[in-house]
């Protein structure tokens, strides 16, 4: 029996034209520059697509050819977000903060036919443009466009001179709603960076439950402070999600720095905002410093570390912000889950439900895998990695299935935790990094912590190594604080009541620096070499 | 390019697991009973839903037979919404306030197999069970199901004994997602009823909106009274969004007067309701009478009919409570613009808004056409039929492609009013109402209020009638309170300076009562043929 509902597609077109029409005039891109905001209302945003959208024509953008940005957020970028995937071509954001050799990786596994890039970025974009092997045009969005040499075969051309005098309609396709939109690739951290492509329909369904209530509450009313990069997992939804129910955007542009993010907070009045922790710890520092006025902002989503309890409680007490946990990933468009407590739930019951990393919605299905690959239950105790599957959930990666990585529809997210019986996620380590002890999982990031709260530790990285009777034991390795001392025996001891007793550690190393990744994470391969080499000087205690 | 993005369907089933899952200790469904409230935690529910499923297998339910429920709105009909899309098969909400002959027509043409019926209703149900061609099986929920006589061919089972043993968990088959759900027939006066045939998805969808901030708002932390019934337009979708976000329910079953609703709201304090305004009318009456504490309650949405300002203040002014106008149809599942004034918005402006039938989200397309077949702008004045399509917005009716309401896959309302440039939705009448006149639309209803807002007059109808040099002119049938005399001169001079010269009637005539339908509205049809047969006593006035 056929329903007889309207087979329409979900489309980001759908969303252009809400936002640039009856939100045009009451909703705006707010851009800060050098010399404050600079505002375009959504209804300039709209044309300014529409003229984009035929320039791109222009170009010899067809089908689903590949439109790249290398950009930071601003209202141009949102106009590339609306046009570039309402003509049926794909939207990549290439992600700056990749390395060289990275970014011209997935420019060329992803054949970028155009790109489109910031000014400001022309330093670190010029010697890249001519490894790109597939570009044939690059469009210089502000200041002066001869800045950019143009390698043989590609076109440079400045954004303004480009889109001018161009119609400000654009009749957008109709696609099929399961079209790529949109793609970004993860910087792996071991391999290749991998493309996840997003489509119409998963776009709109993400930017639907950005919207919901108990998603990031994000409606007409609100003004939303992006600092979350546009080339990092799609700003995380928000400027999709804005321009389809009107909310306001305020885009940092390049002033991601704590002085610039208060005064835009202060002058701009955000209701809400997205970024990760470290970003809002600088907030934190900056306003000790220099107390602002910073009372709109009512909630901000935090995501893509854990935010530590203290952060949270300072910013509420001291500023009457709640901060909201938000877990997901590249390959969940992202937002998987979110941490809202459940209805009458109080005082520290609360804060343990702010900690975790939120309950799953309905189209985010999860399930918990042990190291035997059997599914572990909802029980707030097993220990698992976290699968999860939905229509916002990527199934593959651009030209790779990686079974390693999807199996079955459902991706392993590498992520290692527990499930409570009331659905909300508490994770503990990453897969790779868990020690598999005699048949038990032990968190390496539970024990960092620990050992870190110790004075003397200024920080403390853990890896699993072999070992012949538990097959893994976790090695800690140590960085001291200026100044002070102490050992493995007095560590372990002061472990003890800490966390349970066949988790203490018998290997200790201590280091002068900890190996850290690009983005200043710890470098957990780096150190494994180094004591797989027998670089490191490690102790074995009884 | 394909995108990577899982092709997971969405489905009832998924909602089905969330709220028994997740939510399925912390959210109920609370059914009113004469000695209070019965409750049922969506964990019960989603068991309930399982035995029912494997019950209706027994009874032969396969792929999308329909199973028919004749019920009011309680914790059994939940797990029937739950159970009948989950499986596979589709729900048909028979409205029990049909006509006897359009029950019939409907239970046959839908071809229902089984019908779920409350006892209380046996009474109403009885007499028609034999004129239903398909149904073999007839399951009586609650009291004696020997009460109902089993026609020939045709089984009688107790709801209790049928589920009774049966196991609490259902494997839900995976369906195509836009494969029927369920079906709900408009009750058309002018024809046999017609049927809507809901999809997974379009259900899914609407029920991501009716959780949106700028949609209903509905969130986990909410209790919803469902006043409007489950065998109405989906009681407006909140059964299945209250159950994918886990917000509780309060159902009223049939007690839906006044009193009992007041005494619910006091007892459950629920924090939404939805309902028709004469049921808030009566809230009002009633808490005059007998002041209760209904402060839990926030928000609640009227629709099926413009709410009276004065009602919406009062509701605002005395109880704190917002009214929010929502604007649907069966054909639009329902929500089709829902009035929440835009950021910044305050007195009277916002008042005026809020008396709007509300902005169409991203979702809901819409457009204005004039009486030649042109669109019209959204200018805030220029009046037509409003069109809409969408998502979850019908393109046909079961069996029957109907050209007159549906072309090029949009809705022809039957709804005439103008739509602001922010996208604001005012209506001024019914398209078969509205009378043209020289080219230009007087609407009925305007006109209408204005000359019930005369003292001596009780009642006004207002009808279109043949004119040669306008082509239609306005006919208004008055009916004068007891005791109050006036005539058509004075009540047309009364009008002058009230609505435009041009709008001003000639032609009137006086009645002793106001033909109305079963539901209570004016029956226009009744009083067109009165006129058409030379019934009416009719002044023209120069």
């Amino acid at each position: 029996m056929l329903s007889t509902m309207n087979d329409d597609p979900l489309s980001i077109a759908r969303i252009t034209r809400q936002g640039a029409g009856p939100h045009g005039d009451s909703a705006e891109v707010v851009t800060w520059t050098e010399s404050g905001p600079r505002r375009s209302s959504y209804a300039e945003v709209g044309r300014e697509a529409a003229r984009l959208a035929h320039a791109l024509r222009e170009l010899g953008v067809t089908g689903d050819q590949r439109v790249a940005t290398f950009m930071w957020n601003n209202a141009e970028h949102m106009a590339a977000y609306l046009a570039v995937p309402s003509m049926g071509a794909v939207l990549h954001t290439l992600n700056i903060r990749l390395f060289p050799e990275q970014l011209v990786y997935v420019a060329n596994h992803a054949e970028d036919h155009v790109v489109l890039v910031d000014h400001t970025l022309l330093p670190l974009f010029a010697s890249l443009l001519p490894e790109m092997k597939t570009v044939r045009h690059a469009v210089v969005v502000g200041g002066d466009a001869s800045a950019l040499e143009a390698p043989p075969g590609v076109q440079v051309h400045s954004y303004a001179d480009l889109l001018a005098g161009r119609p400000d309609q654009f009749d957008w396709p109709e696609l099929d709603e399961r079209s790529a939109a949109a793609m970004c690739y993860t910087s792996g951290t071991t391999a290749n960076p991998k493309g996840v492509v997003y489509s119409h329909r998963s776009i709109y369904l993400h930017s639907m439950q950005v919207c919901m209530t108990d998603g990031m509450n994000l409606a007409q009313q609100d003004r939303a402070l992006a600092v979350v990069p546009m080339f990092h997992a799609m700003s995380w939804g928000l400027p999709y999600a804005a321009f389809m129910v009107g909310a306001s955007m305020i885009m940092p542009d390049r002033f991601l720095q704590p002085e610039p993010l208060v005064e835009m907070i202060a002058a701009e009045r955000p209701t809400m905002a997205a970024a990760v922790p470290t970003i809002w710890q600088g907030v934190l520092t900056e306003l000790d410093k220099r107390p602002r006025d910073i009372s709109s902002l009512h909630e901000v989503v935090v995501g893509g570390a854990a935010c530590p309890p203290a952060m949270m409680r300072t910013f509420e007490e001291q500023h009457g912000i709640t901060v909201v946990h938000a877990w997901g990933m590249t390959e969940t468009s992202p937002l998987g889950s979110l941490a809202r407590p459940p209805a009458g739930v109080t005082g520290e019951e609360r804060w343990a439900y702010r900690a975790s990393q939120g309950r799953l919605p309905a189209s985010v299905e999860g399930r918990l895998v042990g190291d035997d690959g059997n599914l572990l239950p909802w029980d707030g105790q097993s220990v698992g990695e976290l699968e999860v599957r939905g229509p916002w959930v990527a199934k593959a990666y651009y030209g790779d299935d990686d079974p390693e990585k999807f199996h079955d529809g459902w991706l392993r997210t590498g992520d290692v935790g527990y499930l409570t019986p009331d659905g909300f996620l508490h994770l503990t380590d990453r897969a790779k990094d868990v020690i598999k002890s005699g048949g038990e999982w032990i968190s390496s990031v539970e024990l960092e912590n620990q050992v870190m709260s110790h004075p003397a530790v200024a920080e403390a990285m853990v890896i699993g190594v072999p070992d012949e009777k538990w097959s893994e034991r976790p090695l800690v390795a140590v960085v001291l604080h200026e100044g002070k001392t102490t050992d493995a025996a007095e560590l372990r001891e002061f472990l003890t009541g800490r966390v349970a007793h066949w988790q203490l550690p018998e290997y200790w190393t201590f280091i002068t620096e900890a190996p850290k990744t690009s983005v200043g994470k710890f470098d957990k391969k780096r150190l494994r070499k180094q004591h797989a080499d027998g670089d490191l000087d490690v102790v074995r205690l009884a």
